[in-house]
């Protein structure tokens, strides 16, 4: 180690993990868009503005199988003096009826039919008994109609024109419903980013290869792989950095060619040996003093900071590369699984097109079990089960200040925000939770 | 109408939801199963009992960059009388100490590192001072170090043999995390299902076309379809139900044999163009009181229900036809996708081998924003939205009654079940919620 390093290791300057996120949310810059079919489209995030193509309902419909009717003509009736009307027509769904409702009448209609003009309620079928009045076939209505009522009137709902979803929304099946109603059978959506995942770490073995002494399976790769496929990103594996920074700076170079982001895993952290930290410690030098960079990667990079005020994953970094964004997460797994939620996870939502409000991890608040007695200088990440009893929501620290544990991370389905502070927090305090 | 359907129309029996719901988990049987790469297994459900490999850690691990030391070593130390001990070798990650840890001696290590024989704690970098001892490197350790501190006991998680998931688990990202740390690069997963999609209604248009007097377009299915992948399902799109029941049930039974179940939406009510309520209601004669079966579906055919106790969607029905699931949702919107929460959902997970305890919609608890003064004498489900106010979980009912509507369902991210009885729900209830 020479001295330099042994200094620079201990100047890294600890950023806000809110004001870190924003830093990567800022240069994850929305990319490429295509289109794709309707009944592909959930999941997706949307490119484009959409509107409603014409009002909804685009006619008056009824709300369930029945007969539509004059309200009026059923203002007395009752079950023991029903209101007889001759049924003067039908209407099926997708038809319009064969004749209008005039006073005395009414038309069968079915669940979805246009409500014919004249009339202004449907009366439920089950409410109604078949009749005969002056030899044609009747209804008779037991009950009186509300006006209005089992009728869904035209642009009830939407009027045309009207915005059903703004650019970069996630699309949800109900947003699929809304597009296939307005006639958007191709959709306008970002194009799922490639992103590139790198290890670092000279004992990192390939998963498929048989252990050997001091060395570990390299695990981290394939749980960021499923990570960025769950943030609507494509993966592409590209297995291990070199360790040597010349050649460790080519792979990454390498990677953002082909790639619209990078996410590395370990050699953040202070040791001799963390070639990452060795490669964007040159960036944050030439940034903070003006020196030559004493980075192997291009000239252009920038450094957006180094060291986050979080446990676990201080050593998280992140910097911009080839004008691309590189997120170098920690190599110890709960420390790689938070960071990616904290920083991959948002700016892989960008880079579909998410605004910076959208691409924010969702946060709630829950009451903690258990106290943690022990206070941090930085903000407090705890992996943690969240439940509900009676309407409160709870969440359960799994193993409290055991970030390394891979066991509990699988049962994870949030992380505890622990403020900083010279205490902990107590057994039913309320705390953020940011839901995974 | 004939007496016949005149009659059926009314005698149809609602089962609970519940009920309802164990009937089409039982009725899926797990199907086919494929070995996928790790990197690609996120998002799948297991298929075999996956075990640990090895102990883990596999070796007593560093947790953090600093030195080996024997603990007793340094029992005594302070910032004022550090113990200063020779510095005997160094332990990189993946490589195995260059010496032991005698009495008085260190050896340096990173992260991840294998802790040397006589070791039993690692004291952190930034804990101590370089030094020199009788002309040799030495370290001095600033206060006392604990025996087992920052030192991961070999099998301190997992000892080899012990379970790590279960069949049918979905695969989380940290699962990925285990499964590579083990060795595991091809994983056993059940095979996504196919889910045929086939919509019934005269009224539909497809997608594409312009709207035309009376009519409507189709978006049932294509949100069906996002909803089948969301479930880990791929949805086969099919189009539409011929309305004449023979060559409905040919499209029924051309949509099994090419799939692993079928999803119908429309149809199904009481009208007297609802073809799937005609093609079902055979069957269920025919179970009821030995008649020959009025179906077209193949004799083999079982109606597993064709009215459920809820609202919206109480015609929602299912049926095992040609061995495989057929589950009829309602056309109305707001009602096809509830009965996709309660029916398809756990259906295809089911297929992709969920144990039934997994197969269910996730529910929790939430105090009720609004009241709700009608009661209902079947379970309602009503879409909200939840969110969380100091650890208080409210769930804001979205257009309460109008099941029809469209244009909430894409902000739903829960559904209330209020519960069947005389009177409603009062502000602040608790209630309980599916989560979307």
């Amino acid at each position: 180690m020479n001295e330099r390093q042994e200094e620079a290791r201990f100047r890294r300057r600890a950023v806000k993990v809110d004001d870190a996120m924003e830093l990567v949310i800022a240069a994850a810059v929305p990319g490429r868009r295509e289109t794709v079919p309707l009944w592909e489209a959930g999941g997706r995030r949307l490119a484009e503005a959409v509107a409603a193509t014409t009002d909804w309902p685009p006619f008056a419909r009824a709300g369930l199988d029945g007969f539509a009717v004059r309200s009026a003509d059923t203002a007395l009736a009752s079950p023991g003096l029903p209101a007889t009307l001759r049924v003067v027509g039908a209407v099926a769904a997708g038809e319009l009826a064969s004749a209008d409702v005039a006073p005395g009448t009414a038309v069968r209609i079915m669940t979805g039919g246009a409500v014919p003009p004249g009339a202004d309620a449907v009366v439920m079928l089950e409410q109604t008994a078949d009749a005969r009045l002056d030899g044609h076939a009747a209804v008779r209505v037991k009950s009186a109609a509300r006006p209005g009522q089992n009728v869904a009137p035209q642009g009830e709902e939407f009027r045309r024109g009207s915005a059903i979803a703004a650019p970069g929304e996630l699309l949800r099946p109900g947003h699929v419903a809304l597009l296939g109603t307005f006639g958007y059978a191709a959709v306008p959506v970002y194009a799922r980013p490639r992103v590139a995942v790198l290890a670092t770490g000279a004992e990192l073995l390939p998963v498929e290869a048989p252990l050997a002494p001091g060395r570990i399976r390299d695990s981290n790769s394939a749980m960021v792989a499923a990570l960025i496929a769950q943030a609507g990103g494509v993966p592409a594996m590209l297995g291990r950095v070199p360790d040597e920074p010349d050649a460790a700076a080519r792979a990454v170079a390498d990677a953002l060619a082909s790639c619209d982001m990078l996410i590395t895993t370990g050699g953040v952290s202070v040791g001799d040996y963390d070639v990452m930290a060795a490669l964007l410690r040159g960036i944050g030098e030439a940034t903070a003093d003006g020196e030559a960079p004493g980075s192997q990667l291009p000239p252009d990079s920038r450094l957006l900071f180094n060291k986050a005020a979080m446990r676990p994953g201080a050593p998280t970094s992140a910097a911009i590369v080839s004008g691309k964004l590189l997120v170098a997460l920690s190599g110890n797994p709960g420390a790689c699984f938070v960071g990616f939620e904290l920083f991959a996870r948002p700016a892989i939502a960008r880079l579909q097109g998410a605004s910076p409000e959208l691409a924010r991890p969702k946060q709630a608040t829950a009451r903690l079990v258990g106290g943690f007695a022990k206070g941090s200088p930085h903000e407090r990440f705890v992996r943690a089960r969240i439940r509900t009893e009676s309407g409160v929501q709870y969440a359960d620290p799994l193993a409290f200040g055991k970030s390394s544990m891979l066991a509990s991370i699988p049962a994870a389905d949030g992380l505890i925000r622990l403020k900083p502070g010279a205490s902990g927090a107590a057994e039913g305090d309320v705390v953020d939770v940011i839901l995974l």
